[in-house]
């Protein structure tokens, strides 16, 4: 059985961005190895996420406008505000990102998909995204290849 | 190790269903002679969704009307409109479904199961439910079980 | 290579309650012996909840409070209720916690981490949660580690 974990970079360029990491877990799986098996990434952050959907500009859009609208910046109208919206001592500085951990549990934090004959498997429309929620920022992904030669 | 890997046909009838496909996951993981393992499932299309929850009919109808209250098929009100309505030029039609595409991302799109002694392992009260948002339409399920026979 | 099934017995002490549960994971990782795999942790109830976030007290209460506001105990405003709301004749009693399975299906039910190493690789703000939606209950978390030794 061969495990093969890879740590990928990602730049968020954007407060809120989606970019597709499809061709990132492609060539995971590609150099891993691995003919049968499965592959997973997950997000190594707790302000972005990773989820599955259409690859098309316009839908990544709604998605990043949708989430903002469920898990918002500035705390929901008629709440008196977020509690993690205070001095927090071991960061030295104001918590201010509860939206966007509460976005990255509501988008979700990774992806898995089977690899078959040594490609991944996956429906025709469908891509891989890193969500950035609370950027620009330098990110890391874990990518675990896991199956048989 | 064995790596097993079915695609499983789910034909939806309405616009909004949820299908119960434990049986469909518990007969992949019969058929996969593996002992002790995993089994997960997945969808391979973008405006569906695969969760886990109670197996009642009742609860259905709430988590298909609350995913449709929270990701509506028409723009929530107060914004102008998903910016997936429009005219796509690869598909040759009008984007439609943002609203899906949204469901399909809060209720999320695979499961996963403990398999011991052969059997899949869940809570007494869990089923897993394909979720069609966007149908009446042919749909596609992946099923992969991994372990040791 | 090893598969091991654990089952981790958690109480919660009040109707809405994030556990941290990560210390409890990285213990089934190494009891497990396994050096380069897998292991991921799912609820095995449909009205509670596991997933990733930073481990701090102020974001514990955002998370809860903010799940509440998107699923409600109490039916949302502008609706006629939930239909899970209702006598369950397998129950013996009336159904009354619809919101807390939609809690579940939106905050999500499992969670999943690479082994390295003997070590569980998360990035350094992530926790893993058991998330109680309606307790005080007992209630039991399926964890599983899979790799080679």
């Amino acid at each position: 059985m061969i495990v093969k974990l890879t740590r990928v970079e990602v730049q968020s360029r954007k407060d809120l961005e989606m970019i597709d990491i499809t061709d990132r877990i492609e060539k995971a799986v590609a150099e891993s190895g691995v003919k049968d098996g499965l592959v997973w990434a997950m997000t190594s952050h707790t302000s972005a996420g990773l989820l599955v959907t259409e690859g098309i500009e316009c839908l990544e859009r709604d998605v990043l406008a949708h989430l903002e609208r469920l898990a918002p910046k500035q705390p929901p109208e008629g709440t008196y505000g977020y509690w993690h919206n205070r001095y927090l001592d071991y960061d030295g500085r104001l918590g201010f990102n509860a939206g966007d951990h509460l976005k990255s549990i509501l988008g979700g934090v990774n992806c898995l998909f089977p690899v078959e004959n040594g490609k991944l498997i996956r429906g025709s429309r469908q891509r891989a995204y890193f969500v950035e929620y609370d950027g620009p920022l330098a990110r890391t992904v874990f990518i675990q290849v896991l199956g048989e030669a």
